[in-house]
């Protein structure tokens, strides 16, 4: 591995072994993701130069390699200690850990490189503390019209870039993604709803991701005695429920207090705490 | 714009005024190109250094831009001098002229940039001659599954790129999408039959790219008084045509032999033969 020197590190930019001061870093023109955005990522944060939940965002993210015929130059293992090692170069252990491969460097072509040609390993490391979970987000929804393999954490994410910047236009922390009436997921999140003690969430399907945070809020209803329903719901259902949550690497599940400006949820602020009180504590447990 | 040496040029990349051979080019990790296929492109041919229909394909391109709200940073005549002065640059006058805007470069974030941070632009040309008419094609069927922005060329094309692996690894040249029964169009293409000596291609709604090869398909069959009928057909349809077609900037429109290993069209050759004759001889009139 090449060394660059690096003091109070700020970003850390990471490819193919090579790594320094983020804004410094180049790529190849000819890597597939300048052409098609032919890769996949994941990312979720260290504390204490501890990477939370790092076995299940790597579970994760060859999932989507393999979902796409992607054939990482890496073992599991292998990542794993690259990103313990880069994130040991950090000045802080507060971090965003961000990762993605891309599909190989090559002349512009849709169909994939020969088999010799190996998927490019990327790393983004930004110092960040983790948002107290007592913030209030607001939302607004859209149409969902983004293609169906949500399912794949992919760097085809124009659709999502499109709904945040809405969203931050109307004043707004995320986007509400629906179908017709029924709620898909967030623009970078997933999304679900607290009704008279139950835990409401879309089933993982092809149309969301399979979130890791939504996992554990799911590991955390089960754990207080909170039923939880795998049942798709509507945008009605948003707008009538106790409460509504959204949850990704980092915002663990955030209520929300408002949808497209009309005031949502508040209604279960004991069970929210004890929720949140779960999370947070196993948060800081894994990263002690 | 700085210049470097180039003699005997293969492929030439193009990054914010800076060129040179295009293996060799990098860009940085930070343009927003990496991780969310955050831009838009176009493509066309040139033959004797002039590019074939830069004028639709400039308008196109700005299209697609002014439709994801970016705002390039340069007028339409600035853009087409630099592509004609880069193309100007090539030891032959046949290249595949290719050209994408990314929105700008900066911290990974869904949002958009600061209004003062201004997209890039990229260009790559490659030698290559344009390939007879005369050559069939081999087509495969697959769902489509992509988001519902097709109208808009996007660098979201990896559900493209997979279904034209599909295509190769059935030894097949393309790919026909079709939403249930319906088609819409191929992987890198539009689709079109002749059924009846009537020209049938699905219209432009935001199931398929507004080709500008299927508008000169189009223009050739108005004036050799072939009907045209843009209404949605289905798989079926093509199974029965007399004709299938694909067209794309450099493919004018080619026809099939077979789809998903069945023989389809052949049936009516002189129509196809004088629709040939006139996109070829516009193309050498206008390349002249």
């Amino acid at each position: 591995m090449k060394k660059v020197g690096l003091n109070a590190m700020e970003q850390l930019g990471y490819y193919n072994g090579n790594y320094g001061s983020l804004e410094e870093m180049t790529v190849p023109m000819n890597d597939r993701v300048c052409y098609f955005g032919d890769g996949v990522y994941d990312a979720t944060y260290s504390r204490h130069y501890k990477i939370f939940t790092l076995d299940e965002h790597v579970d994760r993210f060859y999932n989507s390699a393999g979902l796409l015929g992607m054939h990482l130059a890496q073992t599991k293992e292998e990542l794993k200690a690259i990103l313990n090692e880069m994130v040991g170069k950090m000045d802080t252990g507060e971090n965003f850990v961000y990762w993605q491969a891309t599909r190989g460097t090559g002349i512009r072509n849709h169909v994939y490189p020969e088999a010799d040609v190996q998927p490019n390993l990327w790393i983004i490391l930004r110092p960040v503390d983790v948002q107290p979970l007592s913030k209030k987000v607001k939302l607004i929804t859209l149409e969902d019209t983004r293609f169906l393999h949500c399912n794949i954490k992919t760097l085809n994410l124009l659709p999502s870039c499109v709904a945040s910047e809405k969203a931050k236009q109307a004043g707004a922390d995320e986007t509400i993604f629906h179908r017709g009436e029924r709620v898909t997921e967030c623009a970078h999140s997933n999304c679900h709803i607290i009704k008279d003690g139950v835990f409401i969430t879309a089933p993982t399907d092809h149309l969301i991701l399979p979130g890791i945070a939504r996992a554990h809020l799911i590991k955390a209803c089960k754990a207080l005695n909170i039923p939880v329903d795998e049942t798709a719901y509507t945008v009605a259902d948003v707008f009538a429920a106790d409460e509504v949550l959204i949850s990704s690497a980092g915002s663990f599940g955030l209520a929300a207090e408002s949808v497209d400006g009309k005031p949502v949820g508040g209604k279960a602020p004991e069970l929210l705490a004890k929720l949140h009180k779960y999370l947070w504590d196993e948060f800081i447990a894994e990263t002690a």
